[in-house]
C-alpha cells in the first residue's frame, strides 16, 4: 500500500520560550513523510527552490520516500517564521513567504495516482482540489488547512472539504470556519459539507474524532516539556494514515487506533525543534507511546 | 458509608453568553452535595445568613443530606458574582462578599467525624486544616482550592495540601500554585508536597489524574452547548467521591472509574444555570453518560 502527500517542504524560523532556530527544515509534507514512511511507501509532491539544502531531507529518501514529485525550481524555498508563547497552543505567524510555492501546481509522477491514501496537507485549497481530481480511486482522502485559507479562500476550501473523506483542523480553525463557539457544533457543521469524519486537533489536550454517529477522543501524551509544537499536526496525520495503511482496513475500530497512533507520533515531534527528533524515530518508539496512551485512557 | 463536605452554600449571580441569573443558589458544598447524595449519605458543613432561601435546598434534604452542620447565623449569605465569556473555560470573578463566611468555623455535629470520605471544598485553607484535624480516621480526604487562596494564603494552603490524600485544582490554578508552565510538572510539584493523587481539571477538555507512578485522563462529555460552567468542578468531585463511596474500594482501577463518573456528572451541571439541572438528576442519568464516555475513549 502507499500514501500520497501533497504539501510544503519549507525553511522555518521558529522561536519558543525554549529556544530559537532559523531557516531549518520544515513544511507540512516533510513532517508528514518523516513519520508515514516508518509504516509504508510515501509518494511526496512538493516544491522547493534551488536554495533548499536537499541533503537535509536525505533521511526521507533513506526511509523509502519517493521524491520524484519534489519539484526543484529556480527561486527561493517557501519560508515560514513563527513565534510560540508559553501557552504553546498559541502560535503567532510572523512571516510567510510563498516564494516558489506561489506558482506551484502539483504534478503527480507516474504511479502516484495509484496511492491508497492521500494526505492533502495545508496548501491552497485550489491545489488540494487539483490533486483530488487526479486520485479518483484513492481509498481514503484527508485534508488539513489553516486560517489563511479559511479567511482568504473560503469558497475553494469548502469545495475541497466537500470532496474528501476526512478533514482535520485545529480547534480554533474549525470554530472560525464553522462560525461556531463550540467544537462539537463546529465539527458537525463541517460534516454537513460531506466528509465522513472530522478530526479536531486540540494541541496539548489531544484530538477529537467526530462522525455523524460517533465521537472519540484521545489525549496527547503527557510531556514534561514541549520545545516546539511545529509539525505536531502533520505528524499526527502521518501516524494516523501510516497506521491505517499498515492495518489494511478502514473500520471504525482501526480509525480509533489510528487516532491514538497519531497522538503518540506527534508527541515526539514537539520534543525538539524542526524534524530533529524524527530523524532517529522508529515505529517501535511510537508503539511504546501508543501503549502508554492505552494505559492513560482505558478503565 | 458516608461523605463529609465542608464548603460554601452561597448566593450566586452569574452571566454567560447564554443568559444571566441573580442571587440564585450556589456554593461548592451545595453543588457537591447535590450529586454525592445520589450515591451515599452526605454530611454537610457550611454557613448561611438568615436571608438564605432554605426551601431552595430542600431537595438536598429530600436526598438524605444531613444538614445539621449547616449553620444559620445573623447576617448575609456569602455572595459570588462572575462572568464567563464564550471560551467558557475563562471565568472573571466580579464580586466576592464573604459576609457570614468571614467568621465561620466549621463545627462537626456528632457522628460527622466518622465519615469515610471528606471533601474540603474551596474555602480558606486554615478552615480546611481545622476540619482535617477532626477527621483523623477518614479513609480518603480530598481538597479543592482557588486562586484567591493560592495568592493570599499560600503557606496555609501548602500545609493543608500536605495533609490530604487527593488535591484537585483547575489547570491554571495548579500552574500558578506550582510556578510551572506545564500541567504535568505542576501536578508533580504538588505531589511532592505529600498527596497521593492530583486531579487537574481542564474544563471542556476533561481531567487528568496524576500520581507518582501513573497518569490517567478522561474527557469531558461532548456537549453542543454549555450554559453555565459554575459548579462543574464541585459536581465532578461529588461524582468522583460518590462513586468511590459506593464502590467501597479505593483501588487504582476504582479511582479511574470514579474520575470518569465525575466527568459524566459535571456534564449535567453545565447544561443549566445554578443547580437547576441537578434537581431532577438521577444516578441512572449519570451512568448513561458514563457509558457514553466509555464509548468515546476505549479503543
Amino acid at each position: 500500500m502507499s500514501i500520497l502527500v501533497v504539501g510544503s517542504v519549507a525553511l522555518d524560523s521558529v522561536e519558543t520560550p525554549f529556544g530559537k532556530v532559523s531557516n531549518v527544515v520544515g513544511g507540512s509534507a516533510t513532517y508528514f513523510a518523516a513519520v508515514a514512511s516508518l509504516y509504508t511507501k510515501v509518494n511526496l509532491v512538493a516544491v522547493v527552490g534551488t536554495d533548499f539544502p536537499t541533503e537535509q531531507i536525505q533521511f526521507l529518501i533513506d526511509r523509502g520516500v519517493d521524491t520524484r514529485g519534489l519539484q526543484v525550481v529556480d527561486g527561493e524555498t517557501f519560508c515560514w517564521a513563527a513565534c510560540y508563547n508559553y501557552q504553546t497552543n498559541t502560535c503567532e505567524t510572523l512571516d510567510t513567504r510563498l516564494n516558489v510555492f506561489a506558482d506551484f501546481h502539483p504534478i503527480l509522477p507516474e504511479g502516484y495516482e495509484k496511492s491508497d491514501f492521500v494526505f492533502l496537507a495545508n496548501i491552497d485549497p485550489d491545489l488540494q482540489y487539483e490533486v483530488l481530481r487526479q486520485v479518483p480511486q484513492a481509498r481514503l482522502t484527508m485534508l488539513d488547512t489553516m486560517d489563511l485559507w479559511i479567511n482568504d479562500k473560503r469558497e475553494a476550501l469548502t469545495k475541497a472539504i466537500s470532496a474528501v473523506d476526512v478533514v482535520t483542523m485545529n480547534e480554533g480553525e474549525a470554530r472560525a470556519f464553522a462560525g461556531s463557539y463550540g467544537t462539537l457544533t463546529a465539527a458537525k457543521a463541517i460534516l454537513d459539507l460531506g466528509p465522513k469524519v472530522v478530526i479536531i486537533k486540540q494541541g496539548e489536550y489531544g484530538v477529537a474524532m467526530v462522525s455523524q454517529t460517533s465521537y472519540f477522543t484521545a489525549p496527547a501524551c503527557p510531556l514534561e516539556q514541549v520545545k516546539d509544537p511545529t509539525g505536531a499536526g502533520d505528524t499526527f496525520a502521518g501516524g494516523f494514515l501510516g497506521y491505517l495503511d499498515k492495518a489494511g482496513e478502514v473500520t471504525p475500530q482501526a480509525m480509533k487506533r489510528a487516532v491514538v497512533n497519531g497522538c503518540a507520533t506527534a508527541s515526539f515531534t514537539v520534543e525538539e525543534f524542526s524534524v530533529e527528533r524524527l530523524r532517529s524515530l522508529t515505529a517501535e518508539d511510537i508503539t511504546k507511546r501508543y501503549q502508554e496512551l492505552h494505559q492513560c485512557t482505558q478503565f
